[in-house]
């Protein structure tokens, strides 16, 4: 595993990488996939997902603002995916919040393949049943052992889980890693869980496996959170700083900055 | 009245502001939502709104790119808001400019209990049926007296009216408040009054009145514009300060700055 | 043609420019019309387009993210512009990557009267049949001759043709105009291509013709590109850095300097 290796295969081969994301973040998620070295396409329209999802090294599901045509054109971008050996990323944003957003993601797990599920602790807690304290969205907290919660997730959906927060945990359902990259600005702007899932997507176009995919981009994007903060007077400008420092990620130093346990 | 009190109070109890709003600005107004310190949540699927608004400290519908589901999720969610007592702002974007934007406030307006109806002087006089100069989405100028609009809004309507400008009017058909916080770099952005409503829903969740979290919001949101500007280079750095400046508020000095009348 | 003169109408004229675009781009395309100094209108309701149109200096459509309803939207604006005078820009985002969106792109063409297609070589190309280097919506390279491109769509499809690159290529089927402004920082973040659309619908509304406004919309683009460079450290602070560089583009030296030969 190397996330630095990864980064420089990225920037040398810039897979596309096939996102159906949410309304609030689609500028967000592109850019942040952009900076990173990858290239974003956004299409939803179930006339060409599948087609679309032909050129991609991966394709990112983000169910943020959910209705019920965009949940069709997921599933039927993700058996594409699948057809074709392209890993899927599925971000269940707000699983547990409401029924609804429960739901849908059960149907995304039931009826596709999903590579990383990347979620909070509440959400991901959500999907496997066990009850955890969830607020709207913007997650609160996690409960005592998140790498218990990412292993077991793994297990029983059949995904590598990976489960963001302060200290991010990733599980294949056998190994955990414990990733402590990252900063606290990174909670203070609207779709950094988003990006991270992204830039999730990002990685599995080039790693060696999903396991390694996932935890190498969790490295990545929390080294850069750190490299954003340093110079940030508050959201908006951390905002900024964090594209900057996502493009200017070195391949060649970022191994010798993860923080994995 | 206090604006620092209410922001010190939402900074505490960190309530869920729920927004259906427009394409255009939903990442804008969830992150001045967060800067400010309250957490944005967008759904508006017809299956999620009536159980998400039941978390909420407050509704903002917001009808920037209107379709006919979207609306029909706003009267969805605003009835579900008002049964559970929940505050509803309306911001009529663009309303006069068609008459499909102008009928589609009406109708949320005669179905839903709205709370505040922020939205330019164009806008809030097109409601009431008073001509106003009106163009397109960036309403140009309002007429002689904002205060006797807002007043008139306000009774007619049954609303808190926030009618916002240079000069801001919030009336709750008895009382006007003239707040000249701000500044004119607020208008070279886009979006910044669907924030400024976004303010107006995260204020709702916590102050002792509509009518003073109307004016709070605007005096707070007026403040972090004048704070902005200050080292701006033009409307993309003070895009960027705004974020800066709405989470740098201090609720010890934010009354201090108030320009009320 | 004066790029300079145009601008210095558009400032004292505000033109409305509605646009019917993409989810990702909305709030960015937004705010360049806002900043070079025009005054932007999103609407794609089919109950309200044509009148909202009629408002408008320019239409300008982009199918970035398109699906049926939208492409509806757009025709129905579409033909509404053509009646009332007012030039259509399209932007064939992605197109000749999927059929959907070749097909999307002919319908338009066909039953709207385009005045400028303004849109990078594989997209263009996939247009009239040319086979071009494609690679999902970021498209590589163009093939030697980006003149001959735009010569031949603007012959086929009777449009003035704006094929942005490294160099810009506009024609009417007549003469070819080649635009050297600009920097590579621009594609290092998402659409700047379809603000480069966006802009070209606020110098339609103001030029003396297309072809006119085509090119002095690539040169004001492209010069704000240079300024954006110019302190940037990344693709956020270039991001940044072109909103302020938009608002701040002098009308008095914008001609001096122009590179178009």
């Amino acid at each position: 595993m190397s996330a630095g290796r990864s980064l420089g295969r990225m920037r040398e081969r810039r897979p596309l990488v096939h996102q159906i994301t949410n309304y609030v973040v689609m500028n967000e998620t592109a850019n942040a996939t952009l900076a990173l070295g990858a290239l974003p396409v956004m299409a939803h329209a179930p006339e060409e997902v599948e087609e679309m999802v032909g050129f991609a090294g991966a394709l990112v599901l983000n169910i943020g603002t959910l209705s019920s045509h965009w949940v069709d054109a997921m599933v039927l971008a993700g058996r594409a995916a699948n057809e074709r050996g392209v890993p899927v990323v599925l971000d269940p944003v707000g699983a547990g919040a409401t029924r609804y957003r429960t739901e849908s993601c059960r149907q995304i797990l039931d009826e596709v393949d999903v590579a990383v599920l990347r979620g909070n602790a509440g959400e991901v807690a959500s999907l496997i049943g066990v009850a955890a304290e969830m607020r709207g969205v913007e997650s609160m907290g996690a409960g005592a052992s998140a790498a218990d919660l990412a292993r077991e997730a793994a297990r029983s959906l059949g995904v590598v889980a990976s489960v963001t927060g302060a200290v991010d945990h990733v599980s294949d359902g056998e190994r955990v890693a414990a990733i402590s990259n990252g900063d606290p600005m990174l909670a203070t702007i609207t779709g950094t869980g988003c990006m991270s899932s992204a830039v999730t997507g990002c990685f599995l176009a080039v790693a060696d496996s999903a396991f390694d995919g996932a935890v190498e981009a969790l490295v990545a994007f929390g080294v850069a959170g750190e490299d954003a903060a340093r110079d940030a007077n508050g959201p908006g400008s951390f905002h900024v700083n964090l594209y900057d420092a996502l493009a200017n990620l070195d391949p060649a130093t970022l191994d010798g900055r993860a923080l994995v346990a």
